[in-house]
């Protein structure tokens, strides 16, 4: 631990500010927690040999992320560094025609990118080399397993990532760090390698609640999320999506803990039952991923199909042979779904409480684990945050996810604020 | 007019099976047309210089589109030509890392690209050089210009385009042929220039009703349209949407003469009243392309901010100037507008007539004319059909418009194969 192990976005500006701090400093320290433990770590794919230092206007006030080291997923593109899209070499561009949006404004903004970092194949399942960093001998989740990874271990304050079944949420649980998937649509992804569209978001790990609220507001032209002063009058509801099986028992734990913390901090905690339809969004999420995966990987099928992992083959197999009525029949019952629970949201629950994942980062670098607990959430669209709160015997990381209506991403971002105080 | 002129692909097909036709004469065909007419027309960016024929299976049965030429709007990716995006070379790459999904997707159906046609900048409003082929002194429209001008001319059977304001069904209307956008998300978008993501929509032009059902049924793995025998039983709405201006007096007639042919194949039509909630959708459309645009083209206004056009630089401006939280009210209020008129076609409507355009093709080269009677529609998402059957007294094309339900493309296409029958 040091003394950029706490450092806030907010807290930077402050010390740049006062004089205290020069706009490479931040990027200095993460290069120095870097070259520590990146070799037991391997949350990089690349990284950038020197910071790109956005010029601030004369005289102007610094731009609002001046001088914060960012990391970028390796499915996003990157003018000035290679793209691999997680294929471990069998796809690779040395360089793209454009940065993606997203990467373009992070630099407006004075953000310095710190590199590419580690993503599964095509933001699907195969696992690539990221260890995580409370056990290396675990996995750190995926798809955004080197963004997940890189905060946890301090090598950067903040890191992309991008979410299509559970690839923010799931790795920010086993890592211990704040993952934020916004409303579905929030982020551009011109420039992001699509998997499903209808279901891909961007969105970003970060080491609190607060950073992650001053990104959201940065990005997307929202207004600063306020702060409560209390979750008096905030109604949560525990909801795990599916309903079965039971959870684990640390899971159970986590939940409970958040859910007394919650109330002690004003907020009414009732259990939410929804009816079976929901459960069926998790097949539904599944077939509208291949169908929309096997579409858009067209092009990477036919040059790569044989160097792809046996799951991302058998994935676009499964959806060129699904017709366009089946996948449009659970498009249909998705968007039932989230009409119903847009009812439920703006009648009684400014929240839901459920899990991030069904227990600690599992052993072995062979799987990312089970997204059981994103799949409804993501195709719901609604934001998604994982909240570090709770951790194992063993001293792991086992998050709670909060979820509120699409649309609501500032007071989601505004509960979690207080819930983390 | 020669035999190629009403070539369809099922006809094609038919001589390729007889021994009357070898794979490359309609691309040999096209090209001869090409030669003919290309200097007056202007509708490519880039021609294919020869045809990259996809090797049948052996023994196996021809690939759908076997031998059938097609063109790819110069705003989608290809490996083998260059992409320009309509900037008259501000921003060109001579070849893409990969083919749009689209285009990969057509190769292997066995279609042969003959190259890229001219679109207007981005797909934004700025005109490039295609002229119109009914009158070289107008405009055929935009932003697929070369696609839709490409096909009328019968330069090419078959031509892709997008739709995200009106791109497909004005120059359809303006060029006098089928423009079909199927609803929003049909096809994959990758590959393809975002504008406004979520109305961007891939779709085609093509010469006959019958062509646009086979591509919608072998690009999307639909079942094929089922041919109706008549439209009795048909329920058709006349609802052009904003409701106001009044209609000019060529599109009253086209309206009219459609309605008329409608009512003699059995069809019910009946004017639809819709409430004044979808008149505001014309300016929700306006702020969600703001918005969307200004974020997805970020890195290329960084770029080649300077040489866009002021129409492209005011558009990028007024986005960037809104705020997330009103981008958002439009998006809901769409989703609003999207259920009630869900409810009517469920109810009552099985398609509504309306305008394609606010007349024909206007004089000049300037503009491409006014987007008016496409905004709505294309922000409810549903599928959109131009049909070409009505001319002015000077012998202009002038189109109506079909739109059916989300998900409801196939029942579209039935009922206009009765129409242009």
């Amino acid at each position: 631990m040091n003394e950029w192990d706490n450092m806030t976005i907010a807290g930077f500006q402050r010390q740049l500010a006062a004089g205290n701090a020069s706009s490479l400093d931040w990027w200095a320290a993460c290069r120095e927690r870097i070259d520590a433990c990146e070799s037991s770590i391997q949350a990089w794919e690349y990284l950038a040999l020197e910071p790109t230092v956005a010029m601030p206007a004369k005289d102007g006030p610094l731009p609002a992320l001046f001088g914060v080291p960012v990391a970028i997923k390796d499915i996003i593109d990157t003018q000035r560094m290679p793209t691999t899209w997680g294929t471990r070499g069998y796809h690779c561009v040395a360089a793209s025609d454009m940065d993606a949006a997203i990467v373009t404004q992070l630099a407006r903004l004075g953000a310095l990118p710190m590199g590419k970092t580690v993503s599964t194949e095509y933001a699907y399942f195969q696992p690539s080399k990221t260890r995580n960093p409370h056990d290396t001998r675990l996995t750190p989740g995926g798809s955004s397993s080197g963004s997940a990874a890189a905060v946890a271990s301090g090598m950067v304050p903040v890191a992309l990532g991008t979410q299509t079944v559970g690839s923010i949420i799931r790795p920010a649980s086993y890592c211990g760090v704040v993952g934020f998937k916004p409303t579905h649509g929030t982020i551009s992804t011109s420039g992001v390698k699509a998997l499903a569209p209808s279901m891909d978001t961007v969105g970003w790990f970060s080491r609190s609640v607060e950073d992650s609220c001053i990104l959201f507001s940065l990005l997307t032209g929202a207004a600063p999320v306020r702060r409560l002063g209390s979750l008096n009058g905030i109604r949560i509801a525990v909801c795990p999506l599916p309903s079965t099986p039971p959870l684990s028992p640390d899971v159970k734990t986590a939940i409970d803990e958040a859910a007394m913390r919650l109330t002690a901090q004003g907020a009414s905690v009732t259990p939410l039952r929804l009816g079976p339809v929901f459960d069926e969004l998790v097949t539904h999420q599944q077939v509208i991923l291949a169908y929309e995966a096997a579409h858009a990987l067209a092009s990477e099928r036919i040059r790569f199909g044989e160097s792809m992992s046996r799951p991302l083959q058998a994935l676009l197999e499964d959806g060129r042979r699904l017709s366009l009525e089946r996948y449009w029949q659970s498009r249909q019952a998705a968007e039932h779904a989230r009409h119903e629970i847009s009812a439920h949201f703006t009648e009684r629950v400014d929240a839901i409480l459920a899990p991030s994942a069904t227990g600690a980062a599992p052993e072995g670098l062979d799987s990312t684990g089970d997204p059981l607990y994103s799949r409804a959430w993501t195709l719901l669209g609604g934001p998604c945050l994982n909240l570090p709160m709770h951790r194992t015997s063993e001293g792991l990381p086992v998050g709670i996810q909060l979820v509120a209506d699409r649309f609501k991403d500032a007071h989601l971002l505004a509960i979690a604020g207080v819930l983390m105080t």
